[in-house]
């Protein structure tokens, strides 16, 4: 077995939370500064050059990277996140960048002479659990996300991303688009749990690593219900505004108009005021996520919630689809396929990726999903098999040999 | 006019969030420790003397009470709350306190003398909206709060009532039914402003001031919704186990079969965890508050909710019907009724309050209500008019003339 194990049990106490077994890793806190020392340090124990980016993303090197995108040939960047959801798993971000660098070590061990320079990326931010921007670092770089926006974007104590950020000593003046970072990278590659189970056994291809298509359009919408507040023991039925059973028939309608047109939508996050047992509520605003195959699909369940809800949804965010590099994907499917030449399983996934921010600005890219038997994520329960974790271990050791 | 303006200009800035309009009068906190020492200063300005009960409820007496309880004339208590719910009212409560001192005020120009000590009473904790339990002054008071259940509730910082309480100089230990205190009250009459529209003219019978009947039976009851946190973007519908359906289902269930039963129910407070855009949700609480003119209706209404929501609802509170002192009812309805001798209007009222508390106790009981044109209440609208508030101190005088 690869140093996987020892890197994984190093990073599995951080940020754990003791009632809940979930993650709280949100992006620039002193959990955070751990993870980021810890990334250091492994790299530094390797001997790669750690730099940081103008967003803030972490970047350990081999070789001499300037000089090879000088000479035509950028090099390979394998790599996730470290920061979590809310009480998420352990391996969503994680398990692609322990799995870097135990291939690497397994590459070296092996005496492997790499003929570009590979570098293991360290995103910041990706879940945008705190300041609400999903993939802000990998946005940020490729400059998709505004400097002056993001800097202002507060968590929910109001403590803004320019004050966090400075607070973990990255200046916020440098924020902005870094065509130096993005000319180093010519091929990126992820290494992700997958978040479903199309890989799984039970209704799935039972295979332990597969390659992604394309990540599903996606996007957040923001429903504003407006009521007056009023006593719950006195105010008639009849003379109430009540913004509730709006909620209630948004919540309802999501899932029934998701479920008629193929695609997957949530409502996951609601805010109540002024939450009293004893107030019929003046206002209640809820979030809807939504995602599938297609745009029409997406659109058409937003509008559906808000016609129900009696409003017209705010977008808080929009992603369209994208599609990974195809000749790099079908290259790896066959790469990583049995041993009877069937290529390895390649499958869409609606989750939003850093691979996804990279791909769409241009850099070909490509993802690897490993096994999730339950399909469970963003949940403490979020699990992988140690057998397909080494599985995807030895699948990007190959990948990587392979690109360099 | 009586004192009534100066007073009710004193108390406005106190407590008033500028953003909202709403007061956020919370028990054991700074700004109710400004409303009781504004309490206590008319009072001293009145040549009455204050004392602080067990409970910490705060009492303004003429006379000799403790004299008049032993020579089996105790006194009239007249009095109601300082404290608000979240982003409440200006006149819910500080109504009552004011037109008591106005009340008395109007009565000493005249000459009054009367023959039993009268006291006003401040009590504390109406709402319960700090620590979760309405009327909690006076349910310790007359023994029907445990002092240790009360001394170890809490707020949403962490924060104990009794840690509360000793921060603003009240003692928790003290806490616990004051026989001394409640010995001195012979009669207890509540005014406060009307939490719905009975009195209105629109629709209703066109009265300034009413007199209260009864307070509906009413409770709390607490819906613990189960799910699995996942994800948003990846986890197939058919996969999901997401609390918020029920969640949809409660709401929706709860205002049908109030409809159909005759009852008010109220879902106005709901916690989602983790409450994160992309994750489904692994929990949901809610809470239900049901209130109706008889039990049955009110117990109805609350198993339907469970039934639809796929839980046993848990009860956080129940106060059974109270009925007020019905000669004295019938007595001040025709002291306050009209010229033409038609009594004034006698209603009920779903709202509790501490009058509730003291007649569940034995105590000799009345409420007047003051119109209300809209029946706004427990919101920054909440509103009765300049003339109304008149003719409530004037109601209110006359009622102290009439009882000592």
């Amino acid at each position: 077995m690869s140093s996987f194990d020892s890197l994984w049990a190093d990073l599995l106490p951080v940020g754990r939370h003791p009632a809940t077994g979930g993650y709280r890793r949100y992006a620039w806190t002193a959990t955070d500064a751990t993870l980021r020392d810890w990334f250091t340090g492994e790299a530094g124990r390797r001997g790669l050059d750690v730099t940081t980016d103008r967003a803030g993303n972490l970047w350990a090197w081999t070789g001499d990277p300037d000089a090879a995108a000088a000479a035509g040939r950028p090099g390979l960047v394998v790599g996730s996140h470290l920061d979590s959801v809310p009480d998420g798993g352990a391996f969503d971000g994680p398990l692609g960048i322990v799995s870097a660098f135990a291939a690497l070590d397994d590459l070296t061990a092996r005496g492997w002479s790499p003929r570009r320079p590979v570098g293991i990326a360290c995103f910041a931010d990706e879940e945008g659990a705190r300041f609400g921007v999903a993939c802000a670092g990998s946005r940020l770089l490729t400059g998709v996300l505004d400097a002056d926006r993001a800097r202002s974007l507060s968590d929910d104590d109001g403590t803004t991303m320019a004050e966090a950020m400075a607070a973990s000593g990255h200046a916020p003046r440098l924020l902005g688009r870094d065509d130096e970072a993005l000319r180093r990278i010519g091929t990126f590659l992820e290494l992700h749990v997958e978040q479903g189970r199309a890989l799984a056994a039970a209704d799935g291809r039972d295979a332990a690593v597969g390659v992604a298509s394309a990540i599903w359009p996606h996007g957040r919408w923001r429903l504003d219900l407006r009521g007056r507040a009023d006593h719950a023991g006195t105010t008639r039925l009849a003379d109430r505004e009540d913004p509730m059973p709006a909620l209630a028939g948004a919540i309802l309608e999501a899932r029934a108009s998701a479920g008629r047109r193929g695609v997957l939508a949530t409502v996951g996050k609601v805010r109540v005021e002024p939450n009293g047992v004893n107030a019929i509520p003046s206002a209640v605003t809820a979030w809807l996520d939504a995602r599938g195959p297609v745009e029409d699909g997406v659109r058409g369940v937003v509008a559906d919630v808000g016609r129900v809800a009696g409003t017209t949804p705010v977008e808080e965010s929009w992603t369209p689809p994208t599609t990974f590099d195809a000749d790099l994907r079908d290259r790896l499917a066959v790469l990583l396929g049995d041993a009877g030449g069937v290529p390895a399983p390649i499958l869409p996934t609606g989750a939003g990726h850093d691979a996804g921010i990279l791909a769409a600005a241009g850099i070909p890219t490509a993802m690897l999903f490993v096994r999730n038997p339950t399909g469970v994520s963003h949940s403490p329960a979020e699990h992988a098999e140690p057998d397909d974790c080494s599985a995807g271990v030895a699948a990007l050791a190959r990948a990587i040999d392979a690109l360099t």
